[in-house]
């Protein structure tokens, strides 16, 4: 009791402070914080920024005017957002990638939200990290199809890419409009596409109001249950490549990376990061529900059935990570 | 000498209410302002609004986000933005508008920007108005290619659109989701989307430092060669019909909505408000440069041949007609 009565007047004092949500996670908890918040890590705003790609305002600017730009692709009319588009959680919404005369290919578009948290690029990893990955699209005969070549001599062709370039790298914009250095823009602006302050960050955080009943057990489910062994760190991805078989795909995956017979239908974790509004789910985008979604990863990837009651759980939990979107004014192009 | 002093002490009272601008172009003049101006009109903010489409937040909202909804084309990735990209004048920059599956139609696609103000719409006017106009892409097999009944039913599976159809149309949001509605919305916010205050319109409304010297040269050479017999009204097109035949076109135009012989090669005149930022030129966007553009309609719908100065200046004076463009964020979509 008389401990009790401490913690009262301490949370007096607190709240007087305008702290009363900090103490009451100190003080009493929720039954859950205590247990579980110390598994989990937040989302920065940055995303790590890699030592030989500073990130500069001017490579972001530039890198947005690139993600935006549809005549680096063969038909004129697609660009980096076609796909990976701000409306819609910056990837699709439909099951696999639709490119270049309407082209379908095998792969569900895996958002650019925090994908700078990633260690490895692409569903099977083929690329280590953004810079790798930003200019395989451009060329990808089923995605924007045009070649580096022409896709430098159309850009070195407006004035404004010349000066945009020469901003970004200094020196003269013309020779600076590289392959190399438009890679290094797009990355940069991907870096900024984070979306922190989720409930579930808020929550994490120590506001333990954030997450609903629901939700809070959800989040124990998902740690007791072991998701948490591949969708970790601040992403929710441990950017691994595990072997998965998800209803519908045939994919050998990371194997058409490798050649490894243990990489076949090996894929990289997906982020559960907003994966509330990044549906349909799995490399071939096959599932279209987060519920479905759920159950699979219970069968295929822990080897258990989820009761209708942990998997509504695990569903509200998932929804807590929806973050703040990144406020995207579309650029002005030349 | 005493009209003079009056005029003094006016201008020294309209500058004591800060009116100087104004009281300059009253009073001394340019040598072309009290000539040229009231042979042009300003556009205004906001275009004509129908008597059955009453302009409200909502609809324009609703119709924001079907502007930018790529699931209502077949291949989910063509959305109305596609070709009338806002970061490139809310058109393409591309000869001709490229559609589903890479096709490549007759036309170069015209900006929607100040469409509102047209009487006609399309380059052949096959619709009247822009809530006739809405719909056609959606199901033009080279564009989104997509039946009206299923746009109808993709549209009906989100319940945010249900909300927002409810919200822009009152009762039920689900049985509110219809052809006529989708349009409507469509439209009210293409209404929205005007350049006022260009260079030209500060002009016209009395600041003579708006425009170059070259750029008023321009204006007059413009109006006195005739070009303004159809580039008249607000967005400078008079929405009608003229034979044209444009370098590379056998297009035949008007005449493939009528059957009417005397319609063969006719197309609606396009506006000029910020066609320095929606090249490439004419029905068949074979024409890159305005310097190009100005010499051929000065051959085949003038007659006349303009001397190198006079092209830079009516080239100049075009450049003049790039108005504020909207201010667009992206749309979260369901």
């Amino acid at each position: 009791m008389r401990l009790t009565n401490n913690l009262r007047k301490i949370s007096t004092l607190l709240s007087a402070a305008g702290l009363l949500v900090l103490s009451g996670s100190l003080m009493a908890g929720d039954g859950y914080h205590s247990k579980y918040a110390n598994r989990f890590e937040t989302l920065p705003a940055i995303s790590p920024i890699p030592a030989n790609n500073s990130l500069t305002k001017e490579k972001v600017e530039l890198g947005k005017m690139l993600f935006f730009e549809p005549r680096i692709s063969a038909s004129g009319v697609i660009s980096c957002a076609t796909c990976h588009n701000p409306s819609l959680g910056w990837t699709d919404r439909i099951p696999r990638a639709t490119g270049h005369a309407a082209q379908v290919g095998e792969r569900n578009t895996p958002t650019v939200l925090n994908s700078g948290f990633f260690t490895s690029q692409f569903w099977d990893g083929r690329a280590a990290d953004l810079e790798e990955q930003a200019l395989g699209p451009i060329e990808a005969d089923i995605e924007m199809n045009l070649s580096l070549d022409e896709a430098i001599v159309r850009l070195k062709g407006f004035k404004a890419y010349q000066d945009a370039f020469a901003k970004a790298y200094g020196g003269n914009g013309e020779k600076q409009i590289t392959p190399n250095n438009v890679a290094h823009a797009l990355a940069s602006f991907q870096r900024t596409l984070n979306t922190p302050n989720s409930p579930f960050d808020r929550y994490l955080s120590g506001d333990l109001s954030a997450l609903t009943e629901q939700q809070k057990r959800g989040m124990a489910a998902f740690s007791d249950n072991g998701c948490s062994a591949c969708h970790n760190g601040p992403a929710l991805t441990d950017s691994l490549f595990h072997a998965i078989k998800v209803p519908g795909s045939t994919d050998l995956g990371r194997f058409l990376v490798t050649g490894d017979e243990g990489d076949k239908h090996r894929f990289k974790t997906p982020t559960l990061r907003n994966v509330a509004v990044t549906y349909p789910y799995f490399n071939n985008g096959g599932t279209a529900t987060l519920e479905e979604a759920v159950q699979v990863m219970g069968k295929e990837m822990l080897g258990r059935e989820f009761n209708k009651k942990t998997n509504a759980d695990l569903v509200a939990f998932l929804h807590s990570l929806t973050g703040e979107m990144p406020h995207i004014e579309v650029p002005a192009l030349p």
